[in-house]
């Protein structure tokens, strides 16, 4: 009589297409029949049924079968401004009533009023008033979020956000990487004295975020109506010395450079690039700086100038997308329909979208242990109820998801 | 000892904000503190919470509070193509991988594919491949449906997708409104014989539609493309010999004068109208026809033409907005979503968006008992997790809705 044996894994999901977005000849690394099994929060197989090395039920104590539905790694949305408080939907309003932004600047509204609001909340204020944005994200798919600071403009305020943002992870189960951007907008009480702030965002609360581990990049807004080369600049340097890495909301509106000057600090990602030169493009390229495209922004803005698709794909460089959740400009709280917005306004293919919201938003982030489905990579993923993957690109809203994973853990249906 | 009394209604929601939209003066006919109660199916009070008839506990048996929280009508989707077998996000890759539009419809795709693949499922397999559609839909505050026939193209698959509507609507307490759209495209049988095609649909499949009740409305697509003013004239001829009120998907892609072809049979509505003149704004206006603005499919198509929102606004002709939800130019699964396409495309305020989704739309489908939040109205109202009626338009995705109700049933969560 053979002794009862513990299963290796913790789970094995049998009867699976896969799109593990791994090189393997097939679009979207395709595999037919499929499966995939989990252990300790890591993906122990991803492949053929065929070639699973023992009967599943020896394999894992929990065996389901996905009844041929679709799983993709899970959904990376590597830019948000999630954590934020009171929201601008009556600015939005105003604003299709006919009034001017100068007009409505001048009544307090803008980025400073998000600032009030956002100063305004204590921890757990903010954190309440940001959840339910993060659980929309997760149950359209999301398992690991970036989450910017950027609307307390004052070291408080700064490292609350942050502090807001890890709590929301580690109480949900999924990972939320932090950028601190300090430099994203001069708050009232710096008005006209862009140098005093940048003094402040340098030598207060980098260190103060540093000391205390809250961020794990660092961004800025360099652009006409945000903050020059030149301070973007010292915010970097500044950055390097402490030993973070860097990424930028660059070229957004107008061309200063912004793509070149992160990529010349080995960045991470620059961000919107919709007026990115091709010499920008080839900088990128050399330094492996993604390109995060973020449509929503484009789409809310009503913008003309498309980012330059051909070029990027032209040298290679790896095109994310992302949500850019925000209160101002991109109000916009699924991923999957960032995607879409993608291969709309920016012809982006269906698989290019995907690559974009998964695989390119996880090297985005510096994350080399998602965004695929292999042995040995984070058990993040996604079961959806779709016959081929370009509907995850092509349907806007509906309810397509099944089931999520994160680190092997279940998390919707919760 | 008085004798206990059964409290009149069925249920009450109080501390509620009410979006009414009825005439009171306020922006969305708002009522701060209010209250809802509902008795047999209809709305027995929506008005100030201090001026409730009687105590809470008093009035229903059932009594909530709502948390402050909003409360509007429920959504009501004036123009959907629900039912359809398969779907084309296979050719939308196609297109964005460079593939004309001739190439693939050459390959046998556009809406031809449709027809076959709409063709080819039973009544059964139609009705599981429309119901994650309907969910979708209700599960983001639709309440009220219209779904229309037009991709099965003979007797037998017309009358199979309309009967899969109604079944739709009676399996889901919510209400279907069917719509025959025998006359949406010529099948490949009658290619080079579009007269033909209108004999079969006024000879045969109308008065088989009508025999068995299965439509309350029949529409057309009047373009280029499709059937021509003197087509559309005999179709809506023959809906009038029968008693069947009129609709037309009109001057979308160019000016035919459809929208004053249907005004002058005393249509409910004309549809998509973005070419049309101001001239076929006035016979609307004269018509009590309703203007459907379909931004879903504005936007997929990536159109450039506006549709007359100021002529329409001029000349008072009520503007609804639908999701046209459709496999070929607009997958789109949330009328929340067409309400904010409709605020970033059109530029609609959000307060015509919401009115647009609720009482216009359903005076578009013929509708007198809802679309507000009064007396006597249907019980069909929405729970929102919002701060701000504005919001419904705001956000694009996330996760709203707290509760649907529909008939005084409550529907969400199930
Ligand atoms: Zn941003
Ligand atoms: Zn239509």
């Amino acid at each position: 009589m053979p002794t009862k044996r513990t299963p290796p894994w913790d789970g094995l999901l049998i009867d699976c297409r896969l799109a593990t977005l791994t090189a393997n000849g097939e679009p979207y690394g395709a595999i037919q029949q499929g499966a995939i099994g989990w252990k300790d929060g890591l993906i122990a197989y991803a492949g053929p049924l065929a070639d699973l090395p023992d009967r599943p039920a020896a394999l894992a104590a929990r065996v389901e079968s996905a009844g041929n539905a679709w799983i993709t790694p899970g959904l990376v949305d590597c830019h948000t401004h999630l954590v934020f408080g009171g929201n601008r939907a009556p600015e939005f309003e105003r604003r299709l009533q006919g009034e001017s932004y100068e007009a409505i600047a001048r009544a307090g509204g803008g980025i400073v009023s998000t600032v009030r609001a956002t100063r305004a909340l204590d921890e757990d204020a903010l954190y309440a008033a940001s959840l339910p944005r993060l659980r929309a994200l997760i149950a359209d798919g999301v398992t690991t979020i970036e989450i910017k600071s950027g609307y307390g403009l004052d070291v408080e305020s700064e490292t609350k956000m942050l502090r807001v943002a890890r709590r929301l992870g580690t109480e949900h189960g999924i990972d939320v990487r932090t950028t601190f951007l300090g430099a994203h907008a001069l708050p009232p009480e710096y008005a006209g004295r862009g140098d005093d702030y940048i003094d402040l965002v340098c030598n207060d609360m980098l260190p103060a975020v540093a000391a205390e581990g809250l961020a794990d990049t660092v961004d800025a807004f360099c652009e006409g109506i945000g903050f020059s080369p030149a301070q973007t600049r010292r915010v970097f340097e500044r950055a390097r010395a402490l030993g973070l890495p860097v990424k930028l909301h660059a070229d957004q509106l107008s061309d200063l450079g912004g793509a070149a000057l992160v990529a010349e600090y080995g960045g991470l990602s620059a961000d919107h690039i919709e007026y990115t030169s091709e010499d920008g493009v080839r900088a990128m390229a050399r330094a492996g700086t993604v390109a995060v495209l973020l449509p929503g922004a484009f789409h809310c803005l009503r913008e003309t100038k498309l980012p330059p698709i051909d070029a990027l794909r032209a040298h290679g460089v790896p095109m994310a997308v992302a949500t850019d959740l925000n209160p101002g400009t991109s109000p916009l709280g699924s991923l999957r329909l960032a995607m879409a917005l993608a291969c709309t306004h920016f012809r982006l293919t269906p698989e290019e979208a995907l690559r974009g919201a998964t695989m390119h938003a996880a090297r985005a982030l510096g994350l080399a242990d998602r965004g695929t489905l292999a042995a040995g990579q984070r058990a993040d993923f996604v079961l959806w109820s779709i016959d081929h993957p370009a509907e995850l690109a092509y349907w806007l809203g509906g309810q397509l998801v099944r089931g999520v994973w994160a680190g092997g853990r279940r998390l919707v249906p919760a």
